[in-house]
C-alpha cells in the first residue's frame, strides 16, 4: 500500500512556515507500515492542484491532502478533488448542524456566510468530524484508491488524524503493525549501530530503525504479524536484547517520554529534590525540567549565576578557585554543584559552566568546552565535554548531557 | 522565472526529520522575487528521482535539489541529474584537491575510498566549493534551464547557498529586489493588517507581507526596480509610514535581530543590568536572554523560584502576600520583581509567575493566567495575561511578553 502526501498552501511555497504536518503524517504512515515515495507541496491554484492530485492518484493508492479546506474562495482542495474524482458536491446536513453548534459555543455572534461552504461535501464521501474547527475531514474512495482531505492547522489536523484516519488506515492493512520505541542517551548513532550491527543486518521482521536527535538516539523496533499478540511476540525479544546491550544508555521505552520526563520520574521515584546552577546554559536546563508537568515535586529552585560575583554569592564558589582555575573549570563546576545543594537543602544538584561562544574561547579553553557537575550523597561527579557547533548548539548539547549525567548519577547511587 | 525545490532523502519520507531546508530555500527565493509553484520530496531511488527531475525541468526554469550528494552508493542525485541532462561525468581536479585538503585538516587519517566519488562532476558544470563538507554544490545549465544541486546538511547548505547560489540567482533576474523587515511585538497579525489595510490594499510595488510568529508579527516590504538605489527609494517611505503607524510595537528593523537581541541592545545602550525571577517559565526567559552573545554585560544572575519557599528566601516575597493572594497574583509578581532588584543590586528586573497547566487551574485562576512584573526606577509595573494553549505554549508566550514588557519599560523610562 503506497501513500502520498500533498500539502496545499501558498504560505509553504513562500517559506513563511515550516512544513511540520508532513513530518507528522510521514512518521505515522511509517509506523503503520505504509510505503511513501513522494511528498508534494502545491499552492491554492486550480489547474496545478488538479494536476498534482491526478498524478498522485495514478502512482499511489492513498493520497493524504492537507490544507485548502478553509471557508474562503481561495480554498480549493475539496472542489478540485471532487472534480478529479468525478463526485458532485452536495450539502451534508450533519456537518451543517456541527458548524451551527461550533459557532454557538464560540465568541462569534453570527456565522459568516463563507462558512456554509464547509458544509458541502463530495457525494458519497466519508465525513470526519473536526472537534477543533469547522472544516470536516473527508475520505473520498474510488476505484480502489482513496483521497483523504484534512484541515491544515496542526491543532485540527493532529487529533483528527489520530482519532479517525489512523484507524481507517490501520484497517486497510491486512497485517497488524506493532512498534516499540527505545530512547538512548550517551551513545552516538554510529556507536549504537555498531553495537546492534548483527541485529540490524539480519532484520526483516521486526525491523530496527535508528533516528539521531540532539544528544540522543531513538530506536524503533517494528513488527508485522497476523494479529496484535503475534506482532508483540516478535518485538519483545529484540527489544530485550537491545536493552541488555545498551544498558544504562537506555533512558526510556515509552513513546512520549522525553529525557527530562525520565529524569523527573527517577527523582520522584527515589523521593529526591534537585537544584540547578547554570552559567552558560542560562536557564535552559531548568526550563526543560519545568516543562514536565508535576516538576514542582522534585524541583523547587534554580540559580542562573552568569557572573563570577553571582557564583560566589549564591553558590559559595570561592574567590581563589575562580582566580586560580577560572569560571569554566572542573573545580568551579564542583563548587557550583556543592553550593547549590547547601544553599537550598536539596538532595541533589546539577551545575553547568562552559564557553558557548562565539567569543570567549582561548587555545587552552576553546569554545564548546563545558563542565557539568552533579552532587549526590556527599559526592560530586564532574564531567568535561567539548561540544561542536554554534552558541545555541553548544548550549543545547550541554543541557542534554546535564540531564543525562543527573540521570546516571541517580541510577548509580539509588538503584 | 519559476523555481522548483526537490528534496532527496528517505529520512524525509519516513518522517524522521522536518524539512527545514525547504523553508529556508523557499523564503530566500521569495526574497529574490522568484515564483515557486511546486516543492517535491523523493527518495534515493533512480527511476523515481529521474522522473521527478524531468517533470521539474519541464515545468520550471530552475530546479534546486538538496540531498543525495554523499559518498555512498545510495546517493544518486548527481548521477541522475547528469543522466537526465545528458552530461557525462568527469573528474574535477580542483574538487579532488579540495577533498584532500579537507581530510588533511580533519581527524581522519585516511580518505575513505568512497569520497573520490564526490570529485566527479557532470561535464561543464559550475562547481561551487563547499567550505563545510566534501560534496561540492553544482550548477548544471542546459537549454535555458538550470539544475542546482546542493548538499542536504543545513550546516553545509545554508552558507553555500547564501555565498554562491543567492548571487547566481540574483544575476538571473533583470530587476533588483530590495526588501526591508519590520519586526513587531504587542499586536496580533489581524490588528497589524487592520492598521495597514490601506497600504496593503494599494500595494503592488513595494509589496507588504505579514508573517505571524509566536507573540510577534514580522512585516516584509519588498520592492523591484531597475537598480538598487531606485528599489531602496521605493521601500523607504513605506517602511517609514508603517513604523510611524505601529509606534513602539516595532522592536527591530534588522533582518537577523531577535526580540531578546533588541532587549539586550536597549539595556546595553542605557547601561542597565537586569535580573530575572521566574516561576512558571522556569528559566526559559533567562535562557533566551543568555542566547544573545555578549549578554553578560547586562545580565549577571537570575532566580528560578518555583516553590513559595524559594520566592520568600531569594526574593523576599512576604508570607502574608503568598497566603492572601497566592503565588500567581499581581502582588506576588510585584514583590518578585522588587526582590530581584534588591537582592542583586541590578538596575531593573523582570518577574514571571503563572499557571502553565495542565493542572493547577481553578475557575478564578485558570490555566494560562500569567502575571509579569518589571521593576524600573523605583516603580514596578505588572501586567496580567491570559494565554491559550498547552503548557509549552503558555510558557513560550509568557517569555515573549516578559521580554516585550521589559523593552517597553526601558523605552518609557529612558528614551
Amino acid at each position: 500500500m503506497v501513500v502520498e502526501l500533498v500539502s496545499v498552501g501558498t504560505e509553504l511555497l513562500l517559506g513563511n512556515i515550516v512544513n511540520t504536518n508532513t513530518q507528522f503524517l510521514a512518521e505515522k504512515c511509517a509506523l503503520l507500515g505504509l510505503s511513501m515515495y513522494h511528498q508534494v507541496v502545491v499552492g491554492d491554484n486550480h489547474d496545478r492542484l488538479a494536476e498534482v492530485v491526478e498524478t498522485a492518484l495514478k502512482r499511489s493508492d492513498i493520497v493524504i491532502l492537507t490544507g485548502g479546506l478553509g471557508p474562503t474562495e481561495d480554498d480549493l482542495t475539496k472542489e478540485v478533488c471532487a472534480e478529479v474524482l468525478g463526485m458532485p458536491l452536495v450539502e451534508d446536513p450533519h456537518t451543517r448542524e456541527r458548524i451551527e453548534e461550533y459557532f454557538r459555543n464560540s465568541i462569534y455572534k453570527e456565522i459568516p456566510d463563507n462558512n456554509w461552504k464547509q458544509a458541502v461535501v463530495p457525494e458519497g464521501a466519508i465525513v470526519l468530524d473536526n472537534d477543533n474547527g469547522t472544516a470536516p475531514g473527508l475520505i473520498l474512495e474510488k476505484d480502489g484508491k482513496a483521497a483523504i482531505l484534512l484541515p491544515g492547522p496542526p491543532a485540527e489536523l493532529y487529533p483528527l488524524f489520530m482519532k479517525q484516519v489512523y484507524p481507517y488506515l490501520q484497517n486497510l492493512q491486512p497485517e497488524v503493525i506493532r512498534s516499540q520505541m527505545i530512547k538512548v542517551c550517551g551513545m552516538g548513532e554510529s556507536q549504537v549501530e555498531d553495537t546492534l550491527l548483527d541485529l540490524i543486518d539480519k532484520q526483516s521482521n521486526p525491523t530496527i530503525a535508528t533516528y539521531a536527535k540532539t544528544g540522543e538516539v531513538h530506536i524503533r523496533v517494528t513488527a508485522k504479524a497476523a494479529d496484535e499478540e503475534a506482532a508483540r511476540q516478535l518485538v519483545k525479544p529484540v527489544v530485550k536484547e537491545i536493552k541488555s546491550r545498551l544498558g544504562d544508555c537506555v533512558y526510556s521505552t515509552k513513546e512520549n517520554e522525553t529525557l527530562e520526563m525520565a529524569v523527573v520520574r527517577l527523582l520522584d521515584k527515589y523521593g529526591l529534590t534537585v537544584t540547578t546552577a547554570e552559567s552558560c546554559t542560562g536557564g535552559l536546563l531548568s526550563g526543560r525540567i519545568v516543562n514536565v508537568p508535576g516538576a514542582s515535586d522534585v524541583f523547587r529552585e534554580g540559580f542562573i549565576t552568569y557572573s563570577n560575583k553571582a557564583k560566589r554569592k549564591y553558590l559559595d564558589v570561592s574567590k581563589s578557585t575562580l582566580k586560580k582555575y577560572g569560571a569554566v573549570s572542573e573545580q568551579t563546576a564542583r563548587e557550583m554543584a556543592t553550593g547549590a545543594v547547601f544553599a537550598t537543602d536539596s538532595d541533589t544538584s546539577v551545575a553547568v559552566t562552559g564557553i558557548a561562544g562565539p567569543d570567549g574561547g582561548t587555545e587552552e579553553k576553546p569554545v564548546g568546552l563545558v563542565y557539568i557537575g552533579t552532587y549526590m550523597k556527599d559526592t560530586v561527579r564532574v564531567e568535561q565535554y567539548q561540544f561542536k557547533g554554534n552558541r545555541a548548539k553548544v548550549r543545547e548539547q550541554a543541557v542534554v548531557k546535564a540531564l543525562d549525567l543527573l540521570r546516571r548519577s541517580i541510577l548509580d547511587n539509588y538503584r
